[in-house]
Formats: C-alpha cells, sequence, structure tokens
C-alpha cells in the first residue's frame, strides 16, 4: 500500500511555489476551501476600490465627461489589450464587450461570412451547451448545416464542406484538453476556419493560438479571469481577418464615426468592429481591475501550480479513495485543464456534503463532481483539507441526506 | 416685450413640485445644472452601498451560492418586473439583459419570424443609428427588406408587405415623440407588428404600451433609469407573443432547463427566453438599486414636471435669446418627450462653452444643441440658471473659441 501523504508535504510543496504571495491578493472566506473558481472566480482585493471609484467619481462626480476624462470609451479595447497580453495575443486583436453567448454568435457569423461556399459548422458532443445553441442559430441564419463531432476525433468531421470548427479547448465537464495547434492545423488543412472556446483555459491555463494559428476565439471572464459575475466575454479575431469580418450585431459603437451618427452602418477598421452597444463600464472597470492580480505571472509558473494541484488532488483521491470514483479528467498533462472530474452516482449530494462542510466544488448533471483548482489563489493545503473532507463524506455516507434528493436550480 | 421671468418664479415652481423631495435622493455634483440625464442619468444614492454589497458580500463572501442565496439567477426577471411596474406593463412581460443593441436585434428577429409571408422592416429616417443598423442586419439575415420612412409620416410607408415597424418613441435629436396608440394602429391595420424603442421615454415619458397594444419594446436603462454606464436594456414582448417568440441569440440561460445542459436547444415559456448569457449581476443591481427613487411616484406627476421643465426653458429661450436659435422640439405636449433641442450652426461650440460653464448638454450632430429635462432631479432654479448661463455665451460669443475648432471623440 502507498504510504498517505502528510499535511505537511502540502504545506512544503506551497511554501515552495513561485505564486504562494498571489492568494493574498484575494479576498477569500475564512476557513473555506473554495474549488469552483472555474464557474465563479473569487473577488481580487483590488477591486472593491476600482469599482467604488468608478461609481461615485467617475459617474456620480463627473457624469458624462467620464467618456473621455476616463476613457471610458476605450474600456474594451484597453481591457481587451491587457487579456491579450496575458494570453501571448497580440496588440488590438481582442475585444470585450458582450456575454459569452452573444460574443459566440458574433464571431461564428463573421467566421462563416469569410467562407464562401463552405456550409458547415463543425461542434463536438462535449461542447458546453451555449456553444452548440448558438452554433444552430447561426447556422439556421446562413443556411448552413450544424455537424456534431466526436470529442475524441474532432478530426473527422473536417471536410471540404466545413466552413468553420468551433471547440470548447477545456471541456467544462471533464477537464480533458485539447491539442489547439494539432486541431487548428487539421482544420486549416481541411479549408475550415477554427475558433477555440477558451472559457475554461483563460487565466489558468497557457495556449498558445498564435503559433497554432487560430482564427477566432471567445472566453469567459468570470472564472479564472475573475472579473464577477456575468463580466464580459473576450473576443479574439487572428490580425489577418481583422479588416475584413462582417459580424451580426452591427451597432453604433462598431461603426467607424459613431458619433456622427450615420445612418449606413460603415464598420471601424480592426477589431473594434466587433462592438454593438455601449459598454458596460461597471463590468468592464471590474475586469480591468482583477487583471492585476496576474502582473508579472509567468504563465509557465501558472501552469506548473495548476497541474501539482490537480496532480495532487488525483495522486489523494487514487491512494485515500481507491476504487470510489472515476477520475474522468485525464491524467496525462497534456490533456488536462485546470479542474479535476469525479464520476460518482452520488456526484450531487457528494458535492452538497462537501460544500455544508464548506468545501465548495460543483455538480456537473448526470454524475460528475467537478472541482477547480485556479492557480493564483488554491493551495496544495486546500487540496488536502478537500480530500480529508471529501473522505469524511464518503465514509459517513453524507451525500445520502434527503435534502440532496432535490436538486437546487443552479448547482 | 414681454416681461423677463424672475428667479423667484422658478423657485415657486420647485416649492409647488409633489416631486421636489425627489432630487436628495441623487447625488449631484455641487454647482453644475445637469441637463444630460438623456445620454447617462445621474446618481442614485441607493446605488453605491448596493453595489459594494454585491460586491463584498455576495461576490466575494458567499461566491458562487448567491447565485441562489442572493437570487442572481432571477435579477433578469426580477428587476424586469420592476421596469415593467413602473411603465404599466404587465408583470412577467419584460427582460433585461443585454445592451440595447443586442436587445434590438433579438427581438427584431423573434418578431419577423412571425411573420410569414412578409419581408419589409420599416424604420423611420431620423432613428438612432443603432436601430436601422440592427434593422439592416436583420434584414440581411432574414432575407428581407429595409425601407425608410419619413418621420413625419410613417404611416404611409405601412403596407402588405411590412412585416415589422420599429420606430423610436422620442426621437434622440430633436425630442418629437410618436402618437404611440395611433401609430401601432396603423402598422396593425397593415398587418404589422410595432416594436418601440423607449430609450428616451423610460423615466421620464408615460407611455401606454398595452392601451396602445404594442407588439415588442426595447429601452436603454442608463438614461432616465439612470442605472449607471453602459447599463443592459430591457425587452417588453406582449403576452399573446412571448410562448410563440423564435430569437437568435439562444444561449443557454434561455434554455427551459439550463443546468440540465442539453445539447438541443429548448426556450423557457414566457420572455425568458430572450435569455442569452450569464446575466450582467453588477449592472443589473446597479439597475435594481436606482429603481428605487421611482418608488411611490405617480406617472402623471413625472410627466407634469416634464412639461413644466421644457415649457420652462422653452418660454426663457423666446423671451431672452429671441430669433437666435430654432426651437427643434415641438412646442406641443402631445408631441414632446422631455428635451428640448436647439438649432445653431455653432451649437457644437455652444455646448462646450455652457459646460465650461458647468452647465451640461450635448451636442447631436450636426448642429444640434440637446438639452434633458430629467424630471425627478432637474428643477426650474436649473433651468433658468442655464438659460442665464446660455445669454452669457451668446452675448459673450464664447462658443468661438478655437479649442472647440476640433470635436472631441465624445460629446
Amino acid at each position: 500500500m502507498t504510504d498517505l501523504p502528510a499535511r505537511s508535504r502540502a504545506l512544503e510543496l506551497d511554501a515552495g511555489s513561485p505564486l504562494r504571495e498571489r492568494r493574498g491578493l484575494f479576498s477569500l472566506p475564512e476557513g473555506m476551501v473554495y474549488l469552483d473558481g472555474n464557474s465563479l472566480g473569487a473577488l481580487p482585493r483590488t477591486v472593491p476600490e476600482r469599482i467604488s471609484r468608478v461609481v461615485t467619481e467617475e459617474w456620480g462626480r463627473d457624469l458624462i465627461a467620464s467618456w473621455n476624462t476616463a476613457d471610458w470609451i476605450g474600456l474594451p479595447r484597453q481591457v481587451g489589450d491587457r487579456v491579450a497580453d496575458l494570453l501571448g495575443l497580440p496588440e488590438g486583436s481582442v475585444w470585450v464587450s458582450d456575454s459569452t453567448s452573444v460574443s459566440l454568435f458574433k464571431t461564428m457569423v463573421a467566421a462563416c461570412r469569410l467562407q464562401t461556399g463552405r456550409d458547415v459548422i463543425v461542434v463536438e458532443s462535449g461542447t458546453f451547451p451555449t456553444d452548440g445553441y448558438m452554433a444552430a442559430s447561426v447556422a439556421r441564419m446562413l443556411d448552413m448545416e450544424l455537424r456534431w463531432a466526436d470529442s475524441g476525433h474532432v478530426e473527422e468531421a473536417f471536410d471540404e464542406r466545413v466552413a468553420l470548427a468551433c471547440l470548447t479547448h477545456v471541456d467544462f465537464r471533464t477537464g480533458a484538453m485539447f491539442d489547439a495547434a494539432a486541431v487548428t492545423a487539421a482544420a486549416h488543412a481541411a479549408g475550415s476556419l477554427m475558433l477555440w472556446d477558451l472559457c475554461h483555459t483563460a487565466g489558468a491555463v497557457p495556449v498558445d493560438l498564435v503559433a497554432a494559428d487560430a482564427d477566432f476565439a471567445v472566453g469567459c471572464t468570470y472564472k479564472y479571469l475573475n472579473a464577477g459575475p456575468g463580466s464580459p466575454a473576450f473576443m479574439y479575431v487572428a490580425p489577418r481577418h481583422q479588416d475584413a469580418i462582417d459580424q451580426p450585431l452591427s451597432g453604433w459603437m462598431g461603426h467607424a464615426r459613431p458619433f456622427d451618427m450615420e445612418l449606413a452602418y460603415e464598420p471601424v477598421k480592426g477589431v473594434g468592429r466587433l462592438a454593438s452597444g455601449t459598454p458596460p463600464v461597471l463590468a468592464l472597470s471590474a475586469l480591468d481591475a482583477a487583471l492585476d492580480v496576474f502582473d508579472g505571472v509567468d504563465p509557465a509558473d501558472l501552469r506548473a501550480m495548476s497541474l501539482s494541484l490537480t496532480d495532487f488532488f488525483i495522486e489523494l483521491v487514487d491512494v485515500r479513495l481507491p476504487g470510489v470514483f472515476e477520475v474522468v479528467t485525464p491524467r496525462e498533462h497534456e490533456r488536462r485543464g485546470s479542474q479535476v472530474s469525479l464520476r460518482h452516482e452520488q456526484a450531487y449530494g457528494i458535492v452538497q456534503a462537501l460544500i455544508a462542510r464548506r468545501v465548495v466544488g460543483d455538480f456537473r448533471t448526470p454524475d460528475v463532481a467537478r472541482f477547480g483548482f485556479a492557480p493564483l489563489y488554491v493551495t496544495h493545503a486546500d487540496v488536502y483539507d478537500a480530500v480529508d473532507h471529501l473522505v469524511a463524506v464518503m465514509e459517513g455516507r453524507e451525500y445520502d441526506r434527503t435534502e440532496y434528493a432535490t436538486r437546487n436550480r443552479v448547482t
């Protein structure tokens, strides 16, 4: 039998991490092990002060002048550039304005319109639902066809009819990760464009979209980017497409001369043509402040911490709860995002029992207990304690309580 | 010659207003006359505290649990119901989630899809640009035609081909107001559906969409509803259409069972199917708090105050600056929104010179100085002082300064 790892090992790992000072940048509840940063990131300490200033000074005191004096009008690009920098993307290639769902619609239509004579959009069966719904809506509106690929063999779905492949880089349910470079190359070989959904990637898992030569990307900012509930998504467009894209939510803020109030739409040059309405200033300001926690972080350190945390979690589950769970998340580093998903028929009750013990993960239907490891603020000690509680939940059959028989609306 | 009205008359009018206590609910800069609430509403005092609580407690402390415990998930409907109540619309008929531009796209497509066999969308030439751009995009995607109506005779554009008329109830540039009931009746008589843009209406000008039997409406919340820069728009759908509409931004939050994560989209019954992505919690919370300033306000008092303010402004301009400006805004009450627009070839410089004197209005291309009168916080004394400054600007030719020769980006 393998020796039981000691908590002291967790503390040693934490002490040796180059990110050990970063947790202090977050306002985390006392006594909680928070493993749900892949659903809603924790609050960076920089955010409340910034929001307060935006509300009372920029809005309350300076009012309409703040569009110029506080450069509210520049926020979607400025914040986009900070996201671009974090993701290793070129300046001026990222725009932040609408929800992930809306951003997917814009970029999918824009991509498909670049592909005359092709009439298929490929999504894969493990995709987050919105991606599939939006692809279906785009296919319907552009008189195209939706093709569902098998997650394990997406390349097989690529052929001369495919205009666009839209894939989630890290699977929200399993944590499995695509090889972005290989899949993009396969899509391009078939003449398709490639759009990556980076919702479970940005801020936790490095991906080199420039090296992969990807065409488009969309990603969430309220998970590992910690910008707060319902914060807007980012959109990336490869420089070669920026002046050519033609997106359907052609609002006045994407016009070449918005304040000339012309009746004919003429999109501005560059990624700014992805804009639709007036930018969501409060949310963009929160995102701007939230990005401070990444200043000076080496993406390699982020990845190393994420892998160390997920390795440690899997090891503890293997050793302390052998045979109890199926570890759904790939064990190979190159196929793993920043979460670990455990399959168990009592997954819902298990997650609820853990939450009662202040270990917060989440449930994903039908039978997955999902644990996210945000590398900036989750520690090996958290991992150790989480598994300690998980052992207690399983030994005490705490998942079996009647109040867990009915599922909550949001889990 | 008419007697010059005295400032004491302004003070008397203010003292007699049933809304006189409302100004105290806003945080207004000392010494500023703010006549730009039709661009960005002033800050309600309830907002900073609410936002601070949402950020530090609901997000920072309670994290993901707040989707249930703070009912974040219910915000788009709950806040929608408050907007509905303010506008005299039925409960469950209003949804708040995305920008005005995106909301227009959703509702326009939804409306056109109800109209089989009709292929024209009508907009009018004075419309806010986004409405026209979105209508053009919708027409293109649904293989329809865009028809431009003359603002003065929109009914002439209605015929058997028209699927949808999309009109701005109060013109953003002139302040002219349509007769919603008459125009809706004319649209219906031709078999068209009617979508009203209420951006310059909601919170200042009563409109009875139920009596008018309108089909759809979209409106801004950062103008007279004071929800802050870039806050999301509201969408209204008449009860008869709610379970029939089919909108294109079919995101997971509009699914009948969002957390079952099904791959096929099945819209929820009711107005909730207008949802796309995760709701913008900070912005919705700001709107919720901002609506408190309307609690207990009689819409008739709101309208009476708005008309009294705009009447007084027009009277003072007439008497003190005879022949200097063309008053673009209709003098007839039933055709006037809550603003007064003055045409002058030096309008840009005039607005800038007034701003330098801390009288804030705005410029609308090509030659309009626009003054908004938010009836909850603008006073007759403000109006008196604004015209005093306007007289000084005109007499001193302050609009003629060289720094006003180049227009700012946002005005």
